[in-house]
Parts: structure tokens; C-alpha cells; sequence
């Protein structure tokens, strides 16, 4: 490796961040600039070398970056960003809306390949690395289940929808995989296991001065959708202990395809992510997604791209003879 | 897909009869016959309908086979097979040597290239997912240490070992990974572990009649290299509950990742596997590659291929707008 792989990140939220701190562990990247909406001089960098560009002025750095890392959201940035900058750069996404993969495939597919340019969309862990697993273990053991649990993470929408209560001043919510289930699939006991069954969810919840807190937890409790069908507890804590214990944003969760072969053999793969950060390890996994965007460009592999459609060897810095020699 | 995919099975051993049930499995696969050094009429199928062939004969069926499984075994049959039949067929092995995997992967890339032939080699579960697994966890998180612990598994090296001391009528040994050392490893601790830190071992031995069993546990407890190392437990048992509760052949085992990212933040990615049986798994893997040697070859991705080669979309019946719209 010769030189350097150049990236551009556009949008400097969590997910940002988590990438320019990724690409300072990889030895054959660098980051070339933050891209922005925001006014440049208004962007914080963790680190401060780091340059911030306004995303207007993306176009003229269309030489200067080899990948263009789209870390906005799935919401609304996204569908939008993804067709317009996949005419420019080589891209990779984290599109998470699993309902809409097909559409925006289409949508940057057709950006992206008549202007020769490779993008790798809903890139991360799930949408991702989880996804590979599953059709992985899938194609390996064709009669079987397949059992996803999340967690124990932090659920930003439920989060949201406790703080929306009356009498909540702040609040957090963690989906917790339920042992007891994950058990029986490991056991290969191949159960019907419904979302609620597979997840218990917690709360810990900054009450306002003088609010009733038994009316709290039972509208928790209660709420349709979110919490009504699961086991729910609900703690009550100070805003100083939300700040100090519930400061970071953990998640994980576990893939287990539970199969048959032979005459009645159970097999059972595991594929699983203990999180500290769901954003910086999220981010790494984009980072290395670049060096394959990159690297298939190169070859002419060109429009948009999948997890499936990458082999391993396209994210390691390392050549296919040390591949083979040191890891096979 | 029209038309099924043609395999043969070349060698009919435990991993031979493991492809032939897998094959029974998968949607878009036939098995054409099984190719054998015995004379054809002394192999006895498992499915008594499937067709079996002196392996003299092999090369008048290059145009009714899509891709040939090897499933002979590392030491002798597959340096010598695979550069031969990697000239006539797709291919497919499990050579699992794991030092002298650049010498086999140069000598099956300069028969199978100059034929237009595609042949994926060592493939299984370590060297194969395993493998997968150490070179996509290191590439996402650079900073770290990866582990892997095998078993619980019978170790056919270790059982030979402690059938060859005197007194001993028969015996097995599995190979049990510690589970002090695995929690270590997924508490973020990142541990120096030797292999005998991360294993203990366990025999069933049939002793014969009149032998000196204390002598017999002692000896195996101080083999050199096999056991001295390791905490090791030995039972006794007779002849008939060893054919009763150790006549399967199950292993497994786990690849961790251990990485940072950001500031000081832990990550852990885990991969693990529980195989009730070892050849039927490795197998189902093998025959899932052949599917891919069969894409691969029709793309003109030709010569020796590993695991690292093999785009996820290429090993899955699916259409990738399948796999996109249901399993992304």
C-alpha cells in the first residue's frame, strides 16, 4: 500500500465522530475533511487538526477523497444525501430503514453507476454485520430458525417516548435480551419466540419535583406498542445519577441460526456484539466498508453495493497472501 | 434458477456422507454421484438411490458435474487431489494444514487458472468462518486482541494419543474450553492466555481387564505436548458406555474480538459455534461454497479462491434483491 485511502465524513453527529476516531487506528487511511452544514468554524473536531469544510463546497473536493463517509440520518438525510453525493464520490451509509432498503438501493444505484462511482449502503451492524450472519448461517443450515435478539442497548425511541410523559423531567430505556430465550435457542430447542418473549425493557426515569410517581410507571407500563407487551421495570433515579451512569450509549445484541443436519443433528451459530459505544463501533464498521468502496471502484465494480456483495478480503489492510498465510 | 446445480462428492467418509445430506437440503443442488477409490459395489450410500463411481472413472463426467467436493483428508489425499481435479472441475476442500496453505493455495491456483476452472480451498469452519470472522473483527477494530477457544470437541489427535497407551482398550478425549478464561475475554480484561489457559482436557477411557488404571491416569496426565500442560480429567467407563454416550463427534468453539475505539472504549464481536457434529457441519459449509464456485466460475472468477474471495451473496440461493429486500 502506497498511499493512503482519503476519506471525507459528511455529518458530524454521533456516528461522525465515531469515524474520525476510527480512521486515526487505521494504518492505511486518512481523513481528509469533515464536510458540514453547519457554519465550519461552529464544528468542534475531537480532534482540532481535523479539517471542517461547509458540505456546499463538497463538489470541489471531488479530487481530493477517494470515499465519502455519509454519517446523516436514515430519517431524512439519507434518502436525500445518498442519490446526490453518490454522483460525486464513492459512498458508504448506514440506511437503517429496513422497510425502504430496496427503494433508496434503486435510488443511489442509479446516482452512482453512470457516473462510475461505487456506494455501499446500510452499512454497520444491523443493517450489516448481523445481516451477513444471517444469511450466512442460513445458507450453510437450510432447515432451521434464526433468532435475532438486541441489546442490552439503549433505545433512543423509547427513550424518547418515556421523556414525552407527564411529570418526566429526563429518562432512559434499555432493551435487554432475555436470558431465559436465549437459552432455550442455544439449547436448539427452536421455540416460537414473539419480539416481547425474546425482550425484557428498563427504565430509569428523572421525575419532576411533586410528580406522581406510581402514574408514571403505570403509564409506562401501559404504553401501547412501546412498553404494554413486555416485561417493563422502572426505576426511579436523581438527574445526577442519570448523568453520571447513563452518559453513554451501549447496544449489542445476538444472531443465533439454530439448524438440522444429517439425521436429526442439532447445529447452532452464534454471531454476537457486546457494545460500548453503538455509534463508534457502528463508525468502524463504515470506515473499513470505505477501504472496500475504494478497492472496488478501483476494479470497476461500480454502483451501489451491499454488505453480500463484498468479499472479506476487500476490508483488511492486509494483502490476499498474508490473508492466507496468517489468518486462514 | 432454472437449472439445479450439479456436485460430486469425491471420497466417502464422514465428511463425504455429511455433503451428500447437505445437498439433500439445498434448493438448487443435486448430487450427481459420489467418486470413490473402494470399488464401487462396497460403498454403501446413505441414501441408497445415490450413484456411485470408481474415481478412475471421474474424468468422463467433467461435463455432467458443476463443481467436485474433495473430501479427502489433508495429509495425503488432498496435496495430491486437488492440484489433479482442480484441472477438470470446480472445486471445493476443506485442506485444513493450516502451515502449508500458501504452498497448496499456488499449486491448486496453477491447475485450476490455466483450465478456466474455479476452486475454493480450505474451506469449513476453522480454517473457514473462523477465519472469516479473525480478518473482519481486526479490520473493523484495528486496537485489540482476537481469541479463539475450540471445543467443547472431541480431539481425534488426543483420543489416538491416549488409544496407543498400554492398558488402555479404548478412549476418547475432548478438548473443553475454559469458561473462566472465555469471560475473561468478554469482560474487555484482553488476557494473555496460553492455549492451556484457555483449555482443559477430558478422557473416557476403557481399560482392560487387570490394568493398572492409576498408572494409566498418571501417564496420560504427563504426555509430553498432549496433556502435561493442560488441567486433565480422566474417567473410566466400560466398553459399552463408551459406545453409548461418546459415539458422536461434536466440537465447536469461539472467535472474540476484543477491540477499543474512541477514548478507552470496549468492544467486543463474537462469533461461536456448537456442533453436534463436526463433519456434518463442515459439510453444509463446503457444499454452500460450491455453490459459490459454480457463480464464480460463470463470472469468470477463475483459479484457487479461500474464504476471504467469496462475496456473501455468492453462498445463498437467494437473488440479492431477495437477500436485500428480507435478510438486509
Amino acid at each position: 500500500m502506497s498511499e493512503k485511502i482519503r476519506i471525507g465524513i459528511l455529518g458530524y453527529g454521533n456516528l461522525g465522530k465515531g469515524a474520525e476516531a476510527s480512521i486515526q487506528q487505521q494504518p492505511d487511511m486518512e481523513l481528509v475533511a469533515v464536510f458540514s452544514r453547519r457554519s465550519p468554524e461552529s464544528v468542534k473536531t475531537v480532534n482540532p487538526n481535523t479539517k471542517v469544510i461547509h458540505v456546499d463546497d463538497a463538489e470541489k473536493h471531488v479530487d481530493d477523497i477517494d470515499v465519502l463517509l455519509l454519517c446523516g440520518g436514515s430519517a431524512t438525510d439519507l434518502p436525500e444525501q445518498a442519490p446526490e453525493f453518490a454522483k460525486l464520490f464513492n459512498t458508504v451509509d448506514s440506511f437503517d430503514t429496513h422497510a425502504r432498503i430496496p427503494e433508496f438501493f434503486e435510488n443511489v444505484d442509479s446516482s452512482a453507476k453512470p457516473n462510475g462511482k461505487t456506494s455501499i449502503i446500510s452499512v454497520g451492524w444491523d443493517p450489516g454485520l448481523f445481516s451477513i450472519n444471517r444469511v450466512l448461517s442460513e445458507s450453510f443450515l437450510p432447515e432451521g430458525e434464526t433468532y435475532t435478539f438486541w441489546g442490552k442497548g439503549l433505545s433512543q425511541g423509547h427513550s424518547d417516548a418515556v421523556r414525552r410523559i407527564e411529570g418526566v423531567k429526563n429518562g432512559v430505556q434499555y432493551t435487554i435480551p432475555s436470558e431465559k430465550a436465549i437459552e432455550r435457542v442455544r439449547n436448539g430447542e427452536n421455540p416460537e419466540l414473539s419480539t416481547s418473549d425474546k425482550h425484557t425493557r428498563e427504565c430509569f426515569i428523572v421525575a419532576e419535583d411533586g410528580a406522581d410517581k406510581a402514574k408514571i410507571e403505570e403509564t409506562i407500563k401501559t404504553m401501547p406498542n412501546y412498553f404494554d407487551e413486555y416485561e417493563t421495570t422502572v426505576h426511579f433515579i436523581s438527574e445526577d445519577e442519570l448523568k453520571r451512569d447513563h452518559n453513554t450509549m451501549p447496544h449489542g445484541g445476538f444472531v443465533i441460526r439454530s439448524g438440522k443436519t444429517g439425521e436429526n443433528t442439532n447445529q447452532i451459530v452464534e454471531f454476537s456484539l457486546k457494545l460500548e459505544s453503538n455509534p463508534e463501533f457502528t463508525a468502524s464498521v463504515l470506515v473499513a466498508y470505505a477501504r472496500a468502496a475504494h478497492r472496488m471502484n478501483k476494479e470497476g465494480l461500480t454502483g451501489a453495493k451491499t454488505v453480500y456483495d463484498v468479499a472479506p478480503a476487500y476490508l483488511s489492510p492486509q494483502s490476499n497472501a498474508d490473508l492466507r498465510k496468517k489468518y486462514l
